[in-house]
C-alpha cells in the first residue's frame, strides 16, 4: 500500500485482564505492539486496561474503536470461562457471536476427538470477523472492522503481529534518537523547550533518571525524518554546551 | 477510619506519557500501585495511558474521576517543557494554576538560590489543592478533590504512595490464592467454572503458561476472606483431582 505521509494513523490497544489491575502480572504487550506498530508507521496515541466484566470491555473498544483507526485488544479469549473478550465486543457491537468454521476447522486438526466444549469456545467469533492466524498454538486472533483481537500471553499476541506484518495501512514510521547528559533536567529545560520550538516537526521529551547517586537524562527526539532528527540532535548538544551543560550522542 | 465491607471502593490510574506509548520505557508503576490499593482495601479497576497532550490528559482524568471514588496520575509533573500534567487538570476543573506557597518554600529550601523558572514549575498545582510529601525528591505530589497527581518515576512514586499510606478510606482488602497444575487449562475449563459458580464471593481466574515445552495453568482465587480461600482452594483441588488433573497449592 502507498503510504500517504500527510496523513497521520493512530491506534490504541485495550488490556482486558483482571491479572494486570491486580498487579500480578507485569504487561509486556504495550511495549511491543508499540514497537511493531512504529515500523507499520501507526502511532499508539492510548491504551486502556479493564476487568474482566462485559461493560468495562464493551464500553472501551466501543470509545476506542470510534477515536482510532485501529484498535487492538490483549486478553480474555481462552477456553475458561473467565474469557469474554468475542462475547463482550459482539455485544458492544450488536452483532451474534457464530463459530467460525475455518476456526473450527484448525482446532478440529489441532485437537482431533478431543475438540472440547471449552476448547471450541476458542472458535467463536463476533459475526462478519475474519480471522488471525497464530502461528504458535492454533487458536486463531480474530479482526472485525477496525478491531483486532488477539492473545494475552506475549509470545502468542506476537505470533499475531507478526501474521499481520505489512498488511495494515500505515503513515510514515517515526523515528528516534537521543542526547544524553549528566545534569538535572531542570538545568537543560529552558534549552530544550527552545530547540523544540525552532523545529517543527520534532518533538523532545525528556526522561530524568538517578543512578550511583548522579543525576541524568536522556532527551529523546522524535521525527519521521532521519536527516532532520540527525541536524537536530547536533543543534541540541550545541545549545546545551552553551548553556554549559556537557552530552553525548546516544543514550546513557 | 472504619471500613465498610459493604462498599466496594475503586480506583483508577492515568499514565501520562509518549514514553510509555512510545513502547521505550516500560510501565513500572501500574503493579506497584496496584498492591498499594489492595492493602488499602481499594481496587484498581481502570488504567489508562494517554499522550503528553493536554485534552488526552483532560479528558482522561474527567472520565475517570467521575467514574472511580479516586484517580492517580503518574507522569508529567517535573520541570520540562513537557510536563504538562498540573495545566491540563487544571484546565479540566476549570480553575487556574496557582504557585503553592508551602511548595515555593520546599523547593527553594532545596535548591536556594538555584530556583530557577524551570524549578518552579514544580510548585505549581491547580487552585485548591493540597500536597503530598516527596520524601526522595522534595518536589511534592499534589491531591485535588479525589486526583491523586503523582511523579512517573518509580522510585518517587512509592515515595508518595508511602505518604499516603493509611490516609485513604477503602474496604476489606482483597486476597488471594494460587493453585497450580501442569495441564491445558481447556481441560479445567468447566471445573474451574462450577467451583467459582459454587462459591459467591470467591472470583477464579485462569493464567495459562508455557515452560521448557510444557503447559501449565495458575488458577488465581480472589476473595476478601482468608479462610474462604483455604476452603474454595481445597474444593478447587478436589474437583481437579475428580477430573483427572493433578494440581499444587500454590503458584507454579
Amino acid at each position: 500500500m502507498a503510504s500517504s505521509p500527510e496523513r497521520i494513523w493512530t491506534a490504541a490497544l485495550l488490556i482486558i485482564g483482571d491479572e494486570i489491575l491486580s498487579g500480578r502480572t507485569q504487561d509486556a504487550n504495550l511495549a511491543y505492539l508499540a514497537k511493531w506498530l512504529q515500523v507499520q508507521g501507526i502511532r499508539l496515541k492510548e491504551v486502556r486496561v479493564v476487568t474482566d466484566e462485559m461493560d468495562a470491555i464493551g464500553n472501551g473498544v466501543t470509545a476506542l474503536a470510534a477515536a482510532y483507526d485501529y484498535v487492538f485488544t490483549t486478553g480474555g479469549i481462552g477456553p475458561t470461562h473467565d474469557d469474554i473478550t468475542v462475547d463482550a465486543i459482539a455485544a458492544a457491537l450488536g452483532v451474534p457471536v457464530v463459530v467460525h468454521p475455518r476456526a473450527r476447522e484448525i482446532l478440529a486438526g489441532y485437537y482431533g476427538d478431543k475438540l472440547t466444549d471449552a476448547r471450541l469456545r476458542m472458535a467463536r467469533v463476533p459475526e462478519g470477523a475474519e480471522l488471525i492466524d497464530n502461528p504458535r498454538t492454533m487458536a486463531p486472533g480474530i479482526r472485525i472492522g477496525n478491531i483486532f483481537i488477539m492473545a494475552g500471553v506475549p509470545v502468542i499476541t506476537q505470533g499475531m503481529l507478526a501474521s499481520l506484518d505489512g498488511k495494515l495501512e500505515g503513515g510514515l514510521p517515526v523515528l528516534s534518537r537521543s542526547v544524553g547528559a549528566w545534569t538535572q533536567e531542570s538545568a537543560a529545560a529552558a534549552t530544550l523547550l527552545a530547540v523544540e520550538k525552532a523545529n517543527p516537526g520534532v518533538q523532545i521529551g525528556s526522561y530524568p533518571f538517578w543512578r550511583q547517586g548522579k543525576t541524568g537524562a536522556n532527551f529523546v527526539l522524535r521525527s519521521t525524518s532521519d536527516d532532520q532528527l540527525a541536524a537536530v540532535a547536533a543543534q541540541l548538544m550545541a545549545a546545551l554546551q552553551e548553556a554549559g551543560i556537557e552530552s553525548v550522542d546516544g543514550e546513557i
